[in-house]
């Protein structure tokens, strides 16, 4: 992780900071100041130490959750520590998504004779999506392999639970392009069955091992022209038995139960950290990550490591002594993973301030070693 | 994981089968077979299974203990189950190194007053160390930062246990690089400190994190010119303490008990398992990981996910029932870790039939994302 902080120096110190000293300084001195750097962020042990209190202390911070006023208290906490000279945060209104409590699922085969089997699903409702009411609901299931299957079986799935069979593509050398095709399940699946008068959605969970059972969340969203129905993941374990006795022509049904719901709004922060720009302070080098993660886990990865390394930034420049001519600003965003809305309400602000940002690299792909950034 | 076993296929097909056939095949076949074949390692969640039976039910593996001759018996049945068409043990006589139970540890810190304070160490053996005798040691601490200063201080060191200060370097990119550095006082500090009368050693886990205090053992040796003496590696938090209390120049002495001792040497096996070639049945392509594993812990990256790699490349190969024009031979070796006798068995047996071996090719870095691979 610390690996990712380096690059990130290395991408704002190459393209600002030594081309505009490019005619005073030269090329051996930038080499010799990004090593200083670089041993610094290796050597440091501070990005770690925040990660554990962040995942182990503070866990789960999804947007409108307790777990998000810690956080932002914490965030404010750690970016003054690390030297920033300037903490201010951000009001954006949050959306207040609320699992109810644990979710339930079992599905009950009927054979030949009639006799009923009854089997347990590990099930986790999808980030968003509405609950099913306190009774559940009992339905007879549908197999649906794709987008395609559906439009063609579309009278069949009326008042059924739809159960996709979103297989993630284990080709793929790169797994976020199979996280991608597979994901688009979750996000869309619920109003393309909706359309049809699916009375709710299953999906295989959105995600590569599958060596385990633990079902990932993740945000769906609804298109306003369909009801709303309940959506939610299965384990992999559980959803190869279920789709393989849907397969082999069984009789089931899936009893669900979910008490996912809205409450209002809250008030969330965008936490900003900041070292002055000695030469131009009000011109912006922005880095960042989100500081809300799912309510299931303790959000490491997403985005726990984005938010480490950019503070890490902030303190190495201060621990070296270091001056930027630009302002370097650390931002760490509210509601990334059910809203988008702490990024929307920053740059709505920086746009109606006039602010210009020079350069701006959020990171919110995992701690792992880096190998590219890209451009959107 | 399975990416690795993918570029094992990609070298093994590359530098031999393409060749031979160039003449008749052309590169689109080629890439596409590779491609298929690669489908076949990435779509099959074998390995991890594998891995999952080999850390889990059978677990620590070292030389010599139950582990070992769990795993032997495990790895030809995992062999005959992917497809080999021959499967076959090499007897190899390996050393049997026993921790002997927990290691004990603690230091005495006696300040100005005579006050004394006693304070745990978390510390572990290192592999083919000498004990301490059941009473255990009660020396004087020495702090010896390096080499360098020991030779300066080889006086001060006399009945002493030295503690090296061999600071794993966070500075290179490279973790293998640091871990090869600091792994120097691990591998020669004991006889190095014997010279100099020295009555054991400690010196910091060999380990990259700073944020854990678990050690690290490893395989020590001793130079047979000077008297053998007890080796354990520190936690690196308990490290940090203990070397902190020494350079503000405490009065420390050290408690170190260890029961580690060699029994007789056990027969092992050299686990072998072969597709048979289709037009150069005698000439083979070698690949392979190491099927011994330190006694604390599971042995996962080290190397269970070299073995079932390893295995899988027979098991890709059988499933689409490609047949190769060379033997392919997956070795799974003995006593890599504490001994190197598997290996030197494998060499000097294949020697001495005239086996001609036209690639070898070993995994033995984890199951990581593969970069590179070197020859030796």
């Amino acid at each position: 992780m610390n690996r990712i902080v380096w690059l990130a120096l290395m991408v704002s110190q190459i393209g600002f900071f030594s081309s505009a000293s490019a005619q005073t300084a030269d090329f051996q001195t930038d080499s010799i100041f990004f090593r200083k750097m670089a041993d610094d962020v290796l050597s440091s042990a501070t990005a770690y130490e925040n990660l554990r209190v962040l995942c182990k202390t503070i866990g789960p911070r999804l947007a409108g959750s307790p777990g998000m006023y810690k956080s932002e208290a914490w965030a404010e906490q750690v970016l003054r520590a690390a030297g920033a000279d300037k903490v201010w945060k951000q009001a954006v209104q949050v959306p207040h998504w609320d699992r109810g409590g644990k979710d339930e699922a079992w599905y009950q085969v009927t054979d030949a004779n009639g006799k009923k089997t009854r089997i347990q699903l590990d099930i986790l409702a999808l980030g968003n999506s509405i609950g099913t009411g306190k009774n559940g609901l009992f339905k007879k299931a549908v197999l649906i392999e794709d987008f395609e299957e559906l439009e063609k079986r579309k009278e069949e799935v009326k008042d059924a639970i739809v159960v996709f069979n979103n297989v993630f593509n284990p080709r793929n050398l790169s797994v976020g392009q199979s996280y991608g095709e597979s994901g688009a399940y979750r996000r869309a699946g619920p109003s393309r069955a909706a359309k049809y008068g699916a009375a709710a959605i299953l999906i295989r969970s959105v995600s590569a091992s599958a060596n385990d059972n633990h079902p990932h969340t993740g945000t769906t969203s609804y298109d306003s022209a369909y009801p709303k129905i309940p959506a939610a993941a299965m384990g992999l374990q559980d959803a190869d038995k279920l789709i393989a006795a849907l397969k082999a022509g069984k009789s089931i049904q899936v009893y669900y139960k979910s008490l996912a719901h809205f409450k209002p709004d809250a008030t969330g922060h965008n936490i900003i950290g900041e070292l002055t720009g000695s030469v131009f302070p009000d011109q912006y080098i922005t880095v960042g990550g989100h500081l809300d993660s799912w309510d299931p886990a303790e959000g490491a990865h997403d985005d726990g490591t984005g938010c480490v390394q950019s503070i890490d930034i902030i303190r190495a420049m201060k621990a070296m002594g270091y001056k930027p001519r630009y302002t370097i600003r650390v931002v760490l965003f509210a509601n990334e993973e059910n809203g988008l809305r702490g990024g929307a309400q920053y740059a709505q602000e920086a746009k109606s301030k006039g602010e210009k940002h020079v350069f701006a690299l959020e990171s919110d792909a995992g701690g792992f070693t880096p190998r590219s950034f890209g451009f959107t």
